[in-house]
């Protein structure tokens, strides 16, 4: 883990959570959570009501640092045309990272199966968010259907991460190839 | 439960790990499993090894079902492209019923989280079976790429799984579109 003895007891927790959850799932145990983040159980319970809100908070932090690295590279990457695919190569990219297991936060809706779960609120929230991105660039790229388009990329998106982090899919271009065909057909030149 | 009394202990133990599992994901514990089954917990372990083997069972049960579901529809569906929209009618129709959480196989995966596990096997198994379906009526519809699309089909179909399941999108003619998108771009008359 990349926490030092320096960081703050909020902090270790919300880097063991973002850790374990995404490594071994939501139903990680309190126990486990602390152990591994240095917390007491005492600690941890004056700084979260529960371990449903550290793990609600833990996404949060994470949906603020995915958007932005995102929206950095993102304006780099010239058309709209061109942001979109980047989003992609970055998606491929992460893939083949060991410990991947696709998104954090569709990983955590599927698990939690309870959209007013603290944690499916924010997940729901973050994901709402990379789809309004890709809208926003379907119409400055001119789409004809730019909401038609923005939930077919996060079909394919949604489809590549949760394949990918199963292990079904190694992608090495798939979603490339398949958003490039999307956006053809959806007029984003 | 569609379960009568006449059914065995190890029927039972399948129709609740069915639905158990689905509903509640794969944490759920053996004593909650064996209540809803009707069954003593001396008795499933005379009948599976472990409650791993009551959920690789429960999948590959449901596997065989779905499979013989789906030929029977696709059979009747007329040319290759049909048959291939069919697949997605009947997602698209499913996942409007109550209780809808997305495709079994790719939850068991999520959230079992290591591609070893005899579940994940199986799962893994039933969603190989399908993309081989698709790649047969890709070839079989004169597709230029036929493994190509049936990674493309995969794609679509696990995204709308994942994402209507998590009450993330409602279809609702999205994947027709899509799948319509793909097909004549991969050449499928």
């Amino acid at each position: 883990m990349a926490t030092t003895d320096k960081a703050s007891p909020r902090e270790r927790l919300l880097d063991a959570a973002t850790e374990l959850f995404y490594r071994d799932g939501v139903s990680i145990g309190v126990e486990a959570l602390c152990k591994s983040a240095g917390v007491s159980k005492r600690s941890m319970y004056q700084l979260f009501d529960s371990k449903d809100e550290v793990l609600a908070a833990s996404l949060e932090r994470r949906a603020s640092g995915y958007a932005a690295r995102i929206a950095a590279g993102v304006d780099d990457a010239g058309t709209p045309r061109e942001r979109i695919l980047y989003i992609f190569e970055q998606v491929e990219k992460v893939s083949v990272e060991p410990g991947f297991m696709g998104c954090p936060f569709l990983a955590a809706l599927v698990e939690l199966k309870d959209p007013e779960h603290p944690a499916s609120v924010v997940a729901r929230a973050a994901k709402e968010r990379m789809q309004d991105a890709f809208r926003v660039q379907g119409e400055l790229g001119g789409a004809r259907e730019p909401e038609l388009l923005a939930r077919q990329l996060m079909l394919v998106f949604d489809g590549a991460n949760a394949r990918a982090g199963a292990k079904l899919e190694t992608l090495d271009g798939l979603t490339l190839e398949t958003v490039t065909t999307l956006l053809d057909a959806g007029g984003v030149a």
